[in-house]
């Protein structure tokens, strides 16, 4: 490809397969795509992207991404404001509030404990949580991490570093998904669900 | 989501799930990896697609988009100037640069003839390549158009179109994919394969 479709199109798609699901063959249909339809998608995205450059900010109170701070969710009068959702980064707050289930607030870790890859608490938005849950306002923190070892890693750091608090500390049920099939479950997903069966 | 994360956000995630290859979850993942890169990717990614939305062209000789127009491609005076390589796309062009076996200027259709998609003659850049041909310089064209059944018609109707200026046409072999397994291939391909053998 090299010096045959302009340095421009050559860094076009070079920054294209950077993007998380795209590789350089994907880039390069992306970049077409673009370049075909440059009035009604190749502008405006550049466009978005700019925007999302110069506006998009980091929620001093919770962690998530909104273009103002305190951030939406944050400014929400109308959540629950005696819960607090712990969660390990924007796309879990994403996921949870598509669910639409529990409305409070939120706190974005950014990560979990990983002494592997040299993720320690300093790392993590972990000092605001306890400063958040010292104002004694939250009366039950859910833990929403993933459940991954590291997730629950990071659950257990957060339940003894909240503990002087004297809060109410919850976490998410495992078990089987809705829709699931036993037979493609793992033992240990089988396991938990068995264990915390519910009355019928 | 709607609401949560900021319009512009949103905006973003809408127009990444248009690119190709990424759907509605991966555009999220892409726009929380763009905004968590802001630096490294997201600033230069726009600034990129700014720069393609401005400068890129098709040219005007053989179809090929490039920031400069006659391209890079047709301005290249080391090329076979005898040949002509009829393509239906610029990805196609790019593919057949990529294998880098034949310095040759290109024609880029556009397309393929397809009268179920409401696509004749006229929607293709034939009338343009009826017209270099007519100045003699070629000797030969490669006809190297998918090997579909919409490729083929294109073809076929070059063939007939191009038949006034005596010049010799050719087109892609079929056969057997380099590292492919015949256990693998279907009876049109293995058909052709055979037909075509050649001397070992």
């Amino acid at each position: 490809m090299t010096g045959i479709a302009g340095a421009e199109i050559e860094r076009l798609i070079q920054l294209l397969a950077r993007l998380p699901g795209l590789g350089p063959r994907s880039a390069r249909r992306a970049a077409l795509h673009l370049i075909r339809k440059r009035e009604q998608l190749l502008a405006p995205l550049a466009e978005a992207m700019q925007v999302a450059c110069q506006r998009v900010v980091t929620c001093a109170t919770c962690g998530n991404i909104d273009t103002r701070d305190p951030c939406t969710i944050c400014c929400d009068g109308r959540r629950d404001a005696s819960t607090l959702v712990v969660v390990e980064s924007v796309s879990d707050l994403w996921a949870l509030e598509r669910a639409a289930i529990m409305r409070a607030p939120y706190h974005v870790l950014g990560g979990t404990l990983s002494p592997l890859d040299g993720i320690g608490p300093e790392e993590l938005n972990l000092a605001n949580l306890s400063a958040r849950v010292s104002e004694g306002r939250f009366h039950e923190i859910i833990l929403a991490v993933n459940a991954t070892v590291d997730g629950q890693t990071t659950a257990h750091y957060i339940t003894d570093l909240l503990s002087p608090y004297g809060v109410k500390i919850t976490r998410l049920a495992h078990g089987v998904p809705v829709g699931g099939e036993l037979d493609y479950l793992d033992e240990g997903t089988l396991a938990a669900a068995m264990r915390q069966r519910t009355a019928f």
